[in-house]
């Protein structure tokens, strides 16, 4: 290390201090200490391999990981020994893993998501190869039902597999499961898969007063959350959850071409599943609660807000915290990180977010406007 | 965090201090020291996207990362100006992505690999839905080349993709570039695609006097390195290499579906890229030359040390620091964690190992053996 | 055989005996005497092959089981000289049979089903790998025609292959050939295909005043009958009727791979079809219309007396011996042979049911509802 | 009845007679007195559905085919604790079991089957869909292993269906398991399934003292026996064998379309599970290995009979009980219930076969010939 490589780090630090408070336009809460658990970054640990399955590997957390994916399988409300998951690299591998189990259950099964969905769904589904159609998405960012329904209607002799979004990057929006599940029957569609991306909303819904249809219970065969979002965590994590029998069937597929496991990365980190577990225990059910009501609060600050400096600012209902307004002025991003697309901009009220930074950002969105 | 907690935490800390000397089967080097980074982990980064084509997120190490994987280029010969690549959560997603332009260039290609080849290929070849076909082994692990050419033979309506080992999991057999590119030749097949995944050699053989053909030079078009492996760290990550006009033409079609980068993670860690940065910041070119030549010093020493014990172990070749002996009778897994298959076993001579660690290995492998 | 052994058969045919009476919820008359064909199970005769087409082995019943099935075509009114049946192991056989015939003729036909057909037909199209669409019910049991009309209408561009129930193994519904035709025309889709699965009513619908369109006169291409329902018989059997020159072009296509007929099973009993031809005797046409209107008779009883002890009981149509009633207490399910499903149970008016079982019933009937 | 109808029954009743002796090309042991079970004929049973699984509808023989499968099990030494099966109306229900359930694994996957194969696995195979390639006989009707691992090397990317003869209907020619695996292993074919079709031969080999390699035990995934040959029983009736978690698999897919077992047919008889129940308590262990010596040794005497006649017959190996000779003069067919195909002829040694009726035939055919 020379001394300019060292200078490159630090200032490297001070641009991620300064910027911190300004990323308000990405779903993380970047309020975290893990420090306790630096030490484990001395070792070269690995939970390659299915964590309920054991490993010739010791350095492992599968212990660790177990009780994490436990934890959020009760969260939601996966079935009762018939459920089973891991901790990813992120959303992207929690899709790809419902995406898979549904493709390797259904093999000519139909893939439906909206427009609203994250362009990193359409990548899978081309590495996959796995035939699929988009779906026209409201104004509010749901699922276009009619379309749903017509589309449905005219492939229903290949099994659908739904990806609905919970909720959307862009405006939060819940795919309603419950709707979905109508249109089905009313179709006499028996063989179908729902996979939920719960990236964000999955640690929000469990704790509010009344959460939409999202989860097993409510008719889902797969859900993907993400760690780094609302819970916040410095490396990209997730969790995958599945139902077993389903992961069953793929795994001894998978057992023909000599696999061992199913989980799609080989070597795995073993510190993101402490850290999760480590997050988990640190703030109990009580604290996750705490911090959701926070959360909501300030949306619900961050709306009346804008809309009281006339800025046309709207939630897509009661349990987001994603605070949607017009497109700003590409002037605001030299001091903020937001990330509009096309005529909308968006907000995200997670920590260290705060009533202030609400204030100067409308007070900074205002001034741009008249400019 | 209750106080039962924080004794789980120092007993997963305490068993991790003593298994690392122990861990010899895993090819990993457990020598390392991040510290000084470690206060990046206060921060939500995220390196989401091309690191060569800007993000809007600013909380990343781009920067950091175009460095480190430009090292690695230059390792890997690649051509200049005309390569890309990016730090992957582990080698499965660097072998995905080089199985995957592949696949993309070649719809109706062909993945040949031998039976040698780590299960976790086979999964991806499932999950991407692409046709292939394993072919023999040598005893030596190496590809079997006449297995090869028939079966090439049989099947030149369809282009080749042909993935090679360098080295293989359990022998550390590097399977020969050019062999396979003249066996190409021989059969008039012109459009072809080598992808090379180049785990652990990938960073041995840059720095070996006489390096078998492996890389960008040789004939690959992708190439995958592990950057937990020879280089050690506490975060799985490898680096993905392929053809930049090749890349090109990938993004161009994801481009269609909306789709604005070709990696295939998502949200990706900020932090690794900035280990490996760091890491070669660290060493340098000339302290990774005396690491490769260290290490393949103990390899000779511990083939003679078993040797000398009547235990009849080899290397594949000069520069593998796989030192393969019959499989050892199953107490010694008490103590050392191994991983054996079918009839071997194996050591892997990156540090911590020294001779002292040899040595009490080599005894309590004759005493398994006498009892 | 040991005593124990002997106590096991005696215990077993005590069992039948007593359940005899109560298995109300079975579409099978169960009054019967085929004594007199019992020294015929000394041998090992087999019909194996086509019936009209000769066998080289001697010890077969093909002369019977022609005769039998001729009488079928008769019922079901099969266009003269140009039919052709066996005698198969039961009415999934029969399904099966049309099905092939179907899919042979219409290699990208879409088959379309009601949700209230009986499961096996659903299985039946996996097993042969036809495309297929489940179209919603009504409440009664039948084809929802808009349902069939919308659907038919959006895959105009395939062969349908209208999959008719005569009638629903819950309801006894039928679906009603003449307004599928309708549809058909309507659509001006000139090429189709019906298969008629006639189980139970393919016996009932020949002997009554006012016949619902069912059989080859009303369009249907293939036909299945059960022969141990309405007639009974101690082995399952069933006849496969379709049209001579459907059946004729499919045997041309099984001849290039060797194949002598187009029979689905290989052995086949020469046992059974000696029964139909047997009961056929026995019974005459005088003696089956008798049984068609006692057990209309006692059907129309069984409501009556149903619906006077305030269960709301129903049949489909006048011609149906099947007796449907909201699903009853599980406690019934004790004494009485039922098979209840989703919120329905029934019983089907056939031999030995007579008034006093059915009061019998009532009476059970109403006091489990009470405790 | 009318008289003449009866006079019909008794002429058939002396037909069967006469022939029974002179039946002799037949796989059928036609000696057994099934007259203790007849009582059972008076009732309308029913197996349906799985036998291991409980049903509704009470009349059935569950129990006794459970006993019966699981002695099946035992003598083609199924998994401890991986197998399931279910008495089926004849092999062919039972090769379709057992290519439904290979296909349900493998969808693209590819049937292998020799020239001697039963024309009805073609009929199958074009009624399931299933891709198929006919591979070479050798002249002893064993499937020609160099064009075996030819055409398995050109098709090495789709997972080969084997369907094995054990024995061929024509020369009982046994396909030998251990050669095929041998094939597939050099091949590096590690995704594979094999169904044996066991017809007479299964219930020979496991009373021989050296068996070929034939069962579970050997590599088989699934086996087919026929209860009315070897056994003999008046009804044609099989026994399906798989393993399972492979039925498991396809319980799980079928369950998707509503479907609540995998047996392939709906109705099934509960008189042919309780004659093999019986048949197997009456004859024993004991009982069966003398029945297949004195078969064998009649084989023998048949063997040197007919070459000390002048006539050239062998069998395929001292496991046979089918006689092969050249084919016989059409004129010794009046007498004779034999079943010459292309050049050859055969007789296969089951009661009521004696020394006598061969000695009489060997005459007939030495006479024949001489005309």
């Amino acid at each position: 290390m020379t001394p300019e490589d060292q200078r490159r780090l630090d200032e490297l630090y001070a641009r991620f201090s300064e910027l911190r408070p300004r990323s308000i336009g990405y779903p993380c809460n970047q309020t975290f200490d893990y420090a306790p658990l630096f030490r484990f970054l001395e070792f070269s640990s690995n939970n390659l391999g299915d964590p309920f399955a054991g490993s010739n590997y010791r350095l492992n957390t599968h212990q660790f990981e177990r009780e994490a994916v436990e934890q959020f399988a009760r969260y939601a409300q996966a079935p009762e020994g018939d459920w089973w998951g891991y901790v990813t690299n992120g959303g992207t591998e929690g899709n790809m893993y419902g995406l898979y189990v549904a493709r390797e259950l259904h093999p000519n099964g139909m893939v439906y998501f909206s427009e609203d969905t994250h362009y990193s769904v359409a990548k899978i589904l081309r590495l996959q190869h796995t035939r699929n159609i988009m779906i026209k998405s409201q104004p509010n960012g749901q699922l276009d039902y009619d379309d749903l329904r017509e589309t449905l209607r005219i492939h229903r002799d290949v099994p659908p597999i739904i990806f609905a979004n919970i909720g959307s990057t862009m405006t939060g929006a819940v795919d309603d499961l419950a709707k979905i599940r109508e249109i089905l029957e009313d179709l006499a569609i028996g063989e179908h898969y729902i996979h939920a991306d719960c990236a964000l909303s999955g640690m929000i819904l469990p704790f509010v007063e009344k959460p939409q249809p999202w989860n097993f219970a409510h008719g889902a065969d797969s859900i993907s959350i993400s760690g780094h979002k609302f819970l916040g965590c410095p490396l990209p994590c997730g969790i995958a959850l599945a139902k077993k029998h389903n992961v069953d069937r793929i795994a001894r597929s998978v057992e023909y071409v000599g696999a061992l496991d199913t989980t799609i990365s080989g070597s795995r980190s073993a510190i993101t599943p402490l850290m999760m577990w480590y997050r988990l225990r640190e703030l109990g059910d009580h604290g996750i609660r705490q911090l959701v009501q926070r959360c909501l609060g300030l949306a619900v600050y961050a709306v009346e807000k804008l809309r009281s400096a006339g800025i046309e600012a709207w939630r897509h209902d009661e349990n987001s915290v994603t605070v949607v307004f017009p497109r700003p002025p590409e002037s605001l991003r030299e001091k903020w990180v937001i990330a509009p697309k096309k005529k909308i901009g968006h907000l995200i009220t997670l920590p260290p977010m705060n009533e202030a930074v609400i204030d100067e950002f409308v007070s900074d969105f205002t001034a741009a406007l008249k400019a």
